[in-house]
């Protein structure tokens, strides 16, 4: 089977209301015409290819009775607010489509009488983009019983549901579609992915990843102020990456003022980082230090067992106080009193609301999820390949993270600005 | 002849200082492989590709008598310094080349006894990117008389000629190439190309056009705010685009406040633009309007002849002040006083500091700027495409400007956020 | 009379509803200490005092059947929604008022059949603070004919308006107190001082000025880059203040960039000024200019009859447009090709929301102006004194603009940071 | 003796260089005029009054062979560089001071064989107010033995010590100033007070702290997001405040958002506070609580006995780690999982750049302590006073801190703001 075969719902086909406004023109999606997954030179296979993500000119449901939700889950993201409105504004003055159902604090609002819905038109949105967070509120989990969640878009006759979220969100949205399926249930389930650690496959970017590494270059500057300025000062800044280093190593890059930078997708090893930060020490007097929170687990939990919390994720331990301890520790064994700051800046980032290059992705990514939608693709999620907008099979994007490649010419760039040792 | 191909300065190769740091690692660039230039499934063609930036494993110069010399050209643009910053730092760190020659005031300061070239080290370089503009400093022309800009820089010895600038700029760089290739003289020109109105083609987009049309919808969100605070309130603003729209159209789709948007590539009917108007000014009473400095010139000129500046260009008539005369004429022949409020931010925008985003582009483009010239490539601007970091040859990327594709998904995006007339 | 007494609307006395949340204590006002309006131990006249704001024991107006409503007027100015949400948080939270009624584009919206006020309520002021500009839009004048506007009033059961607004806007309230007194309508009419340009009398500071001069130093910023990276580069600033430059002159002094300062307070020669360019320009070969929009009127009329706007107000000749034409011509003939950058930010500054220390000032401006109207106070500004939050009678506040005066010590400071010559 | 008397080092007098530049005008200094210390028209005391700060007609140093010292003490605050600049520009252009001594991490500089000092002109200060921190270096201590620092300024022959610091520093200040005194060693020591905290007295404000409750409210509005985007979400913010909570209670009423506010000049109830958010959970469901680092240290200690740093003061235990679990503990107690996030934006608050109006203000701070050094006088603080310049004696300043009285307007604002039990 092709990974990268779009579902659809069927074959019901209305006239778009955008023919008339485009007239017809070929602003409508060629099916045929598809973007390349590997775009090298050598081996190059045409096969492996994403459709292209965009308006199609016959559509699969009748906006004027088409009720499509909303539900926003996970951690918050720089962004969410950014798509709710695009998604309400396209469905409404795109096609025709009378509001949109807004889900409350994640899949947990699809459980019967815990929260209420509320009912989304371009007035009660058109501001929202200034504010961080997500209007709906946002949950974790609410997936163990997909059935009454299925049961509740039906009851209120949902035809297109919208998921905002990670991993673990899509993987719930997939589980919708197929319990949907199963019951002949005509529902779209469309995914916009979002991490904040940029830590999802075949997608170039996630939403909220340009604001996060940008504020986070902030939290790296304050660090190297407080360093600079303090005999023996240490900037210590703890930033996003459960099992990816994106945010800390872009930021490192955007700023070169960091020293040395610790990302999940290299084994940490304690010893060495010391030894280093001792002949920094000395030299130079002043040293900043960045550390993904997923890095070095390893080295913290030096053989015990790794414990799980409630949504199956493992439980991180601080790296960023753990460094902390030791760097003091150590210094002063060897007769330095550092002056350490640390810095963890992670609810100031995320709460931030979009900036502009995030709020032109959100606002194209909501725009290309309610043509997927309206089209009668499902079980899919609106995605970015060499610059085009794509529709990518959930299955094919939670089948693994994406990681740092640390072959890549990215990584060797970072590994220059930060000029630290290679092993 | 292949389009595509980067001319090389010969067969003298040095191992590159990075082999030890690197450890001989994958970290260099592989030159067979290559990235298409055409990403999609149809017609694929392997021959259009492009050369990959990054290190080379054999580089031509020696490190420790290589005169690297940095110009910067034309408008002013966020990012100049950063890109600076970057070679000095890659060219200081990365490769052990004692210093980088900085010219003063463009091309210019080529010619003898004008101004004094300086001595660029990291600790010169270390804050600048927290400034806007070039420390530099910048200038038009300069470029008459080729040979004498390669006598100056024979004289002082200097292997490397980096240039920062726009198409004009980079014209003059293909003739300094033509110039020293004629004398014999070894000397690698390496362009970074420059144009706040990202208007290159074969480069997916320039340095600082993040930050500017970032900035531009901070104007955007002031008319807006102008003119719903006023009754028949109407906000314009002009932004940067001589040619191309890129600025204004991004913008646009950042903040879907903007009502009508007039870019060059789509021909301005003010007639058609002024009935739209009046029917937005009566039933919505205000009306939020963004122009490109470029647009509307067949409207302005009404079959005068077109002039020229200096440098070639064709003189711009302004199209903002035209605009906010026509409108308060035309809507007071219609019984209606207009409270228009225009702003023209560009000199705000151009002298920006690069956001976090443009900074890790020009942090990475001077990198690769230094690689390029130690491997012994002339002639050759460094690129990005597909999100690739690349080469591409001058004449190459200048032969055609980059203009908005008003058949793509983009244009749509952006007409679909305004809701303005097709037609 | 005493220029300094408060008119009350009478008295009828209510227990505040505060009393019972602040349990009686010293939170209230005691009538009889004032702030002294001379601060200094010469001649200290204790005579010439202001009331002091804040809240009373007794109040006049019962909570739950008071109307209040408020209107802003003018151009806009950063804070306007700030103050708008104080004060309906106050009159809800704070009194129990039901709801506080918003009068749309400024005392136009007194106009029968205009414009429909709206209810504002503490869920539809929550997030208005974020935005710039004024919710409920502005105007100039309406004020022809007042008996209209106090029937307006009368009909609508209001007992307390609110008039946010400069100069003519509180001319307007003060004959809106006479005609309601007149009528022995028991109406309170508080006025929130509102000119950008901080030219009030009898009061410190208004509110978005300081927004304003922090927005201002961004442009001067602009101008600095863009002159220094041009060869012979003038970077030229309009700021406002028609007839008082303390925005100009408070955002020369946060940055010391400024080279030549002009404001309206001192009389403007321009060829000592083109003179001193010549000057700096063939010793520093750049330059940064900064003027106020009401400066050098003379010099731009030339004996001209001055002309008025419908408002009363002279109309400005635009200074600065003409100071970039003068400099160019000046320098062309003395043989110096400037490369000039004007930059006119106000619409950008005014529509600013307000930064955090306007926002103290504007919420506290609120509070205060509620607990004066439900004492029964009425005819007076809500003002600051030796930072304390006074009442001023309109009439005081309005007898005189205030002016930079040109021996204090600020001034001096301001040329000590332009060094440019005092004669 | 006179509390408010200035110290001078005696009758030397030299026409000011400033003479020629402003003319002998009225720009000097009356030094009979001062400006009272109690503002009100009760009991009014013309006798306690500070002298104003200016410049001085006559001067005490010969400024061509005078020797400026300067140096940054304790916690790095927003302002530090800007005072620097603003010294260097003012002694240099106002006085033709040749350079200031700038010395390097606090007093400890001036132990020997340390650091070295450097020289500060313009050149080399004038883009550093763009950076927070301070050039110079900060650190704490090296007060232990005076007559080896005043040694080495004699060595150094300098003529006047700035000394940017607070409490702490200040002490040292009059420590340096009365060895002096002992050797009749004719040394200027002018103060300028800096402790983020804004908690000095007789000073109405400290430099930086405009900018610190600015950034401050950055992290509340985070900490609201937050909040309000998870189900019983809780907003923790711990801010600067040591013995004083001016940062969060006026970063409080910015932004009303703030539903609890802990500050150390109110006792802390733990059990009340625990029950308030209770019924806040209940009944709205999300709150957000902001405590000053210094609050609450009673019920953390419970009865323990109190720790000293080496620097003599007493060690705080972290209120804001005690609450984030006593919170979640009780809550869960009570049967409500909240999802708490705990932001603690200290380091990046103080390492950020001066906003504008605090640029203002340091400047202004420097120009006055060189005017007042030029003058000869000595062991004051540079302060101010009813928003004019003053001169402080150090020992009036250091006589107690600064608290928010709780019975003041500003407080009874800030419940307003908050809306919490006052009891």
């Amino acid at each position: 089977m092709n990974r990268f075969k779009i579902k659809e719902l069927g074959k019901r086909e209305i006239d778009s209301p955008l023919v008339t406004r485009f007239g017809g023109s070929n602003f409508f999606i060629n099916e045929k015409k598809r973007i390349c997954f590997y775009p090298y030179n050598d081996e190059k296979s045409v096969d492996e290819s994403f459709e292209l993500a965009g308006a199609r000119e016959k559509i699969y449901f009748n906006p004027k009775v088409t009720i499509p939700a909303i539900v926003t889950c996970g951690g918050i993201s720089p962004g969410f607010n950014d798509v709710i409105r695009s998604v309400v504004m396209e469905a409404y003055y795109g096609y025709g489509v009378p509001y949109v159902l807004g889900i409350k604090f994640g899949y947990n609002g699809l459980i019967p009488e815990k929260y209420k819905a509320i009912r989304l038109y371009p007035e009660n949105v058109s501001h929202i983009h200034q504010q961080g967070g997500t209007i709906l509120g946002s949950s974790r989990g609410g997936t163990d019983n997909i059935p009454i969640l299925v049961d509740t878009l039906q009851k209120n006759n949902v035809n297109i549901l919208f998921t905002i979220g990670g991993d673990g969100t899509q993987k719930g949205a997939h589980a919708i579609y197929l319990e949907a399926e199963k019951r002949g249930y005509k529902l779209s389930v469309i995914g916009i992915p979002k991490t904040i650690d940029n830590d999802i496959s075949y997608i170039q970017r996630t939403f909220g990843f340009d604001t996060a590494f940008s504020k986070a270059v902030e939290s790296i500057n304050s660090a190297h102020v407080e360093a600079s300025a303090a005999p023996y000062g240490v900037g210590l800044v703890k930033l996003m990456g459960r099992d990816s280093g994106f945010i800390a190593a872009t930021a490192a890059l955007a700023m070169n003022d960091v020293n040395y930078l610790i990302v999940p997708e290299v084994k940490f090893d304690l010893d060495k980082f010391l030894s280093w930060l001792y002949i920094r020490m000395t030299e130079r007097e002043h040293a900043v230090i960045c550390v993904a929170e997923g890095a070095g687990q390893d080295e913290l939990r030096k053989g015990k067992e790794l414990e799980y919390d409630a949504s199956g994720n493992p439980k991180l331990k601080d790296i960023g106080l753990f460094l902390k301890q030791k760097i003091k520790e150590h210094m002063l064994e060897k007769g330095i009193k550092v002056n350490l700051k640390y810095i963890d800046p992670s609810y100031i980032i995320r709460s931030a609301p979009a900036n502009a290059n995030d709020s032109v992705y959100c606002i194209s990514l909501g725009q290309h999820a309610v043509h997927a939608a309206m089209a009668g693709k499902t079980d899919m999620l609106v995605g970015r390949w060499s610059n085009q907008y794509t529709h990518v099979p959930i299955e094919l994007a939670i089948s693994k993270k994406k990681h740092i490649d640390i072959t890549s010419g990215f990584w060797y760039r970072v590994m220059e600005a930060t000029g630290q040792p290679l092993k």
